[in-house]
């Protein structure tokens, strides 16, 4: 997992690179076709580059994103009509039943079908018109982490693909400042290290960062046992603020945007009733709230990229402190089928 | 809550009668239109009626179902193009300005717009072209509970008025089976007992009855204390069945239908490595495996309206159990404001 997370920086820039035609050939279609709704199937960590798009996507290109709910295709047989829409499958292995039947029904509807895998030989590369390799090499660890960041940035360049400018020109900076982000291992062991002895904590973020909540939660999941669960700043107010009393874990990802104030906010008034805030921000004002780890700057819409490798590195250092193996997790295979 | 939520029943029964012309003109526009995507806007329990219509919607009448993300209309200023869509605002106080701002960007682009809310002079309801109040009464406990019966009997409504044939007539059967439904309150409240002294949980279900794992969750957060976190069978398998460990509470909605057998096999695999398992069901085989309460038969897209109930009552017993005042919880008021 540490191995592969560290090469994180080197798959986003070698796929800037090879991604780019396909990319544009798929932005092309969506023109062509006046697409003006995306469903997205995808599974576990992929599904957090389907949260990613539906703000990117949504933000930066006047794109509806629903995310697709496979049972209706693999269980229920009664997919819904997707003819209009770019149905998008994202899976690592490109093997779970569940997402390969999406694709399978929207192909037939004839809906633009387009699958971001790993595996350019896999079931979900096969059941789709167009594929965007991820490119990223053999993942061995059964927590993803540099297939992440590999899907989150094939949705960028979609993005860029899309809308033109100089969005293409921002995202060739990004690898760089990723491995800047690398460099903050020290202080994210140490923030981790406080939370060696806790059972639950709940991970807070907004916009665009809310799918780094979400990732981050899942690896605390699956790599130290600890129940972690991830909420947006609005949501977590309409009701499971309730669960925060006097020293509750409070992990809160708020970087710099339109956001970030009333992030701030919410995170102060839990910090006055005691709960304990580590947060990962690039701004002074949200770190001064508790213990933090300062992220360097990026545009905002790209900032999910730089900012999960602290997270991932915090869920890898946190089961080292808890006595875990980060690569042997418990109840995981690789690979999940789900039907 | 105790009382409100038994008021459901005749909630649901008055609905049916009085909220009818209205759906009916919202199916007619929806025809008309000739939209096949529904962006819907909510949170917290409202959130949970709009994942129920993300399967009812997408399995009976074949439209894709989008969760509005708000945040792009009320904090980035940056909506999607919803114009050819139906977009769906759910408030129980129609008051939260992120799930306004959605409906206001929407009617401006000329969208479909609808507002099904519990106060229809509330800025919601003056937000939308078209209102389906709720009627469900003044709810004064913090937690809801009727109103989400009304806002997934309100969203059925508008599936029975798109889908046609004996749709109507099965709804019509319903109010009687969720009185059967209070009934089982003493089993309820024995099976709660046992999660007097833990901390966590997770809930599990597939399809139709994931709004009522989601909601039971919340309900267990709000009233309880309990971190209850609800997931899919399918996405529980992609990391997060890494939490299980001996002991670890699991609890189940497992209804008939085309989902049930997967369940049932996951729920089987983890008690088989000692999870205690509590299980929702109408299904011998799904009772079999733990303690369980045994729900009455309804037509599976119904379902959710029986066995939320006892959820609901489930949470009620265990804050008690706990030592807690159901109606006060902790840090909450009725109505939040999130921009």
């Amino acid at each position: 997992m540490r191995t592969e997370l560290a090469e994180s920086p080197d798959v986003v820039e070698r796929l800037l690179v090879d991604a780019r035609p396909g990319v544009e050939a798929i932005a092309a279609a969506v023109r062509q076709r006046d697409v003006d709704v995306v469903v997205i199937a995808a599974r576990g960590t992929s599904d957090h580059a389907a949260v990613y798009a539906q703000y990117v996507l949504g933000a930066r290109n006047g794109l509806v994103v629903a995310p697709a709910t496979p049972s209706l295709s693999s269980v229920y047989r009664t997919p819904p009509r997707f003819d209009r829409a770019l149905v998008l499958g994202i899976s690592q292995s490109g093997r779970s039943p569940d997402v390969v039947a999406v694709l399978a029904d929207a192909r037939r509807q004839g809906a633009l079908t387009v699958a971001m895998t790993n595996d350019s030989a896999s079931e979900l590369a096969r059941a789709a018109d167009s594929r965007s390799d991820l490119g990223a090499g053999p993942e061995l660890a059964i927590a993803a982490t540099k297939t992440y960041l590999a899907e989150v940035a094939a949705v960028a360049m979609l993005s860029a693909a899309l809308s033109g400018g100089d969005a293409f020109a921002q995202l060739a900076a990004v690898p760089h400042v990723m491995r800047v982000a690398l460099e903050l291992e020290d202080d994210v062991a140490a923030a981790a290290q406080t939370l060696a002895d806790d059972d639950a904590c709940v991970v807070l973020a907004r916009g665009y960062q809310y799918a780094t909540a979400r990732e981050w939660a899942l690896k605390l999941k699956e790599v130290t046992g600890l129940l972690a669960d991830p909420y947006s700043v609005a949501d977590f107010q309409h009701g499971p603020i309730a669960l925060v009393e006097a020293g509750f874990p409070v992990l809160g990802v708020a970087t710099s945007g339109p956001a970030l104030a009333g992030e701030i906010e919410l995170l102060e008034r839990l910090g006055n009733r005691g709960a304990r805030l580590i947060v990962l921000s690039d701004a002074a004002d949200a770190l001064a709230l508790g213990a933090g780890v300062q992220l360097p700057d990026v545009p905002e819409w790209l900032s999910p990229l730089v900012a999960i490798l602290p997270a991932q590195l915090f869920a890898y250092h946190l089961a080292l402190a808890r006595g875990l193996d980060p690569d042997a997790p418990r109840n995981l295979t690789k690979v999940t089928r789900t039907t």
